[in-house]
C-alpha cells in the first residue's frame, strides 16, 4: 500500500480509517493497538486516534475475554474487534411465486432467511407489500432493527434500469415501468440495488456456488423460458440496455414453437408459470408415457439450442444451469453432449449449487459489495 | 500528469522521453523547445536533453521552412517535428480468396495498400508465401524498407490463441494448428499480432467505420456461415477460449439445414466458399426466379436468427453487418424488422462502411496500438 503525503487532511483521515478498519476485520482474533500498528504501518498515535473514532462510530469495540497480553508495565494491552453487528445487509428475491429474503451482518455472515408465497397473478402493490412484510418478519426474527440496514439488494425478473426501474417484465403483473428501486428505498431508507434475477444468481454462484473460481460464466435460469446472467472477466455483463442474456425470446423467431407448446401433451399450451403442470409432464415422462417423453425431449432440445446460442456468442469457461429446470432429471447430459458436438470449444456445464437460494444470495452479494465499498475502499489507498 | 520524483533514473528518463514525444506528436505545426517546455511542464534542460536523444534515435528531426520565430538574440529558435516516417505498421488480411495488406506510418497515416488473389484450396505454405510476397510488393511500392516495420497485425478466419497459433479454422486448408504468429514473426522480424478476422473487423469499424462512437458493438461477418466480433465497453470480447462470436455453428444444432443447403436451388448444397455461385442465386432471385427467391429468403431467415442470438446474448448498442452478404440487396430490412419484433431492446443495425477493407484495417489498428503503447505510453506517467 502506497504511503500518501497528500494535502487533503480529511481524505487522509478517511484513508487511515479505512486501512485500520480493514486490518481490524482481517485480523485473527482480537488485535492490540500494537498489532494494528504493525499491520497498517501507520504511526501509533494515528492508529490510536482512528480506533477511538471507530469505537465512537460503533464500528469497533474493545474486546473482552481475549487471551492475556502483558505490557511492560504489567497492565494487559487493550484488544479490539470489528463490530460486524453494527450494520446489516439484506438480499431479497421477488419472484412470480414467492418472496425470499436473507439477512447478513457487516462481515457477510448470514443471520437468517425468510420466505413467503405470493400468487403469480398478484398485482404489483400486493407483491411489494409481501416483500416489506417478509423483510419485517425476518428482521424481527433476527432481533435486528430496521435502522441498521446499510444496503438492500433485490433480484427480480425483467430488464432493470441502472436506477432500479423495471423497464420490461412479462413474468410479474404490473412490474413493467415500476420504479422498484425508488419504492423500496422509500420503505427501507437505505441504498437499494435492483438487479435482474439471473444476473443476481450468477453473482451468487460465483460467490459461493458452482462458479467459485471461474470469472467467465453464463448462468442459465432455466424455466419454460430461459434467461441468463453472465460474468465476463469476473464482472457482470448487463449489456448496453440491461437486456443481455434474455435468450428466451429466441424461439419467437423463425416461427418456432414456444416452450409452453413444446412441453404440452394435450395440444393446448401449458401456462408459462404453471410449474405444477410442468412437473407433471416430467413425472409422466419418467413413468414411461410416450407423449410426455416426446414433450420433454422437445423441451430439452429447445433449452440446448438456447444455451448453445449463449455459449457461441460469449464463449464462457463455465455454464451453470439453475432455475426449476435444473431440478429435473436429465438436463445436464444432453446439454453437455450437444455442446461438445457443436461448440468449437465446449464449456464446462454444472448444475447450480445454490438452487432456490441463488437469487436472494446474489442480491445479498450486491448489497454487501455496496457496504464494503463504503466501509473498506478508498480508491487512492488501494494497491492495484 | 503527475510529476514524479522517483528513485529510478532510467524510468524517469523514459517517462520524460515519452512525455516530450507525445507533446511533439500532438503539437500543431513545429514546436520550439520553449513550446515543448510549456506543453510538458518539464525543465528546459530536461526537454533539451530528451529532444537530442529523440533526434539521435530518429524519432524527431529539426523542422525546416517553418514560420520564423526570432529570439531576443535575433537568431531564429530551432523548431522540431515528430518523424512519423521513422517506423511503419502493417495490417494484413489472410482470407480464403485473397491476401490484402495496408501500410501506415507512425502517425497512422495510410501509405498504400496491396491485394493478391489466392485459391480457396491453396495449402498453408502457398498462402503464407502469398502473404510475404504481397507485403514485399507493398513495401517496394511505398519505398519503405523492411527494417522500419515496428509491428504487424494479421486478421484471419478461425479461433486464434493469444500467441498467434490458429487453434481451429475450417475455412483455410492447413490452417488449424498453424503457429501463424511465430511463422510471420520469423519473416517480418517484429511483433506480429494475429486476431480472428471478425474481431479485427469490429476494431476497424470502431476506429473509422460504422461504429465510431459506439463502444458496445457486434460486427457480423456475414457469409454463408456467419462469424462475429464484439466490443464490450470499447474492448474486444474474445471469450474464455478466443471463440466468442462463432455463431455459425448454431445451425448444426437441432438438425437444422446448413446455409449452403438453404441457399441451394438444385437440391445439391453450394460449396461454402463459392461466392460466385451464391451471387448467382441472389441475381436469379432479383430477376424473379421463384426458387432462387425462396432460397434467398431461407438464407436471410437463418442470418436473422443467428444475429438475434448474438443480440439477445450480448445486448449491444449497434450491430454492423459486413462480409460479402452485406453487399447483397435486402439484408438490412429483414434484420431490422425481425430484431424490432423480438428483441426486448432492439439495437441499431448498420452496414459496414469499410467493406472489403475492414479486416486489414482492423489488423492495422492492432499493430498501431502496439506501436503507440511502446512509444507513447508509460503507465506511471499517465493520468487516469
Amino acid at each position: 500500500m502506497g504511503r500518501l503525503t497528500g494535502r487533503d487532511p480529511s481524505l487522509l483521515r478517511r484513508i487511515n480509517s479505512t486501512v485500520v478498519l480493514r486490518a481490524l476485520r482481517a485480523a485473527d482474533g482480537t488485535p492490540t493497538l500494537s498489532d494494528l500498528v504493525q499491520a497498517t504501518e501507520l504511526s501509533r498515535p494515528t492508529v490510536e486516534g482512528v480506533v477511538e473514532q471507530l469505537v465512537a462510530a460503533g464500528l469497533a469495540a474493545e474486546a473482552t475475554g481475549g487471551p492475556g497480553d502483558v505490557r511492560r508495565q504489567g497492565r494487559p494491552a487493550r484488544r479490539y474487534r470489528f463490530r460486524a453487528e453494527a450494520g446489516h445487509s439484506l438480499g431479497v428475491e421477488i419472484g412470480p411465486h414467492r418472496v425470499a429474503a436473507v439477512l447478513a451482518d457487516l462481515s457477510g455472515r448470514r443471520l437468517g432467511t425468510a420466505e413467503r408465497e405470493v400468487s403469480a397473478s398478484a398485482p404489483a402493490e400486493e407483491r411489494l407489500e409481501r416483500t416489506r412484510s417478509t423483510v419485517a418478519e425476518l428482521l424481527r426474527l433476527c432481533g435486528v432493527s430496521h435502522g441498521t440496514l446499510r444496503a438492500v439488494g433485490v433480484g427480480s425478473p425483467g430488464i432493470v434500469e441502472a436506477d432500479g426501474t423495471v423497464r420490461l417484465c412479462t413474468a410479474l403483473p404490473g412490474w413493467t415501468g415500476l420504479p422498484l428501486g425508488e419504492r423500496l428505498r422509500h420503505s427501507f431508507r437505505c441504498p437499494v440495488l435492483v438487479e435482474n434475477d439471473a444476473n443476481a444468481a450468477v453473482l451468487a454462484e460465483h460467490w459461493k456456488g458452482a462458479a467459485v473460481g471461474s470469472d467467465d460464466v453464463v448462468f442459465v435460469l432455466a424455466g419454460l423460458s430461459p434467461g441468463a446472467g453472465s460474468l465476463i472477466g469476473g464482472r457482470l455483463h448487463r449489456g448496453f440496455g440491461g437486456a443481455a442474456g434474455e435468450i428466451g425470446a429466441l424461439h419467437l423467431l423463425g416461427r418456432e414453437a414456444a416452450p409452453e407448446h413444446l412441453l404440452s401433451t394435450t395440444g393446448e399450451p401449458l401456462h408459462p408459470l404453471d410449474e405444477a403442470a410442468v412437473a407433471e409432464v416430467f413425472a409422466l415422462a419418467r413413468g414411461g408415457d410416450e407423449r410426455a417423453r416426446q414433450a420433454v425431449d422437445r423441451f430439452l432440445r429447445r433449452l440446448v439450442h438456447d444455451v448453445a446460442a449463449l455459449v457461441l456468442a460469449l464463449d464462457p469457461e463455465l455454464v451453470v444451469v439453475g432455475g426449476w429446470a435444473a431440478g429435473l432429471d436429465g438436463v445436464l447430459a444432453p446439454l453437455r453432449r450437444e455442446l461438445e458436438r457443436y461448440c468449437l470449444r465446449p464449456p464446462l456445464v454444472e448444475l447450480s449449487r445454490l438452487g432456490a437460494d441463488a437469487i436472494a444470495t446474489g442480491a445479498l452479494r450486491l448489497a454487501l459489495d455496496r457496504v464494503e465499498e463504503e466501509l473498506f475502499t478508498v480508491e487512492d489507498a488501494d494497491a492495484r
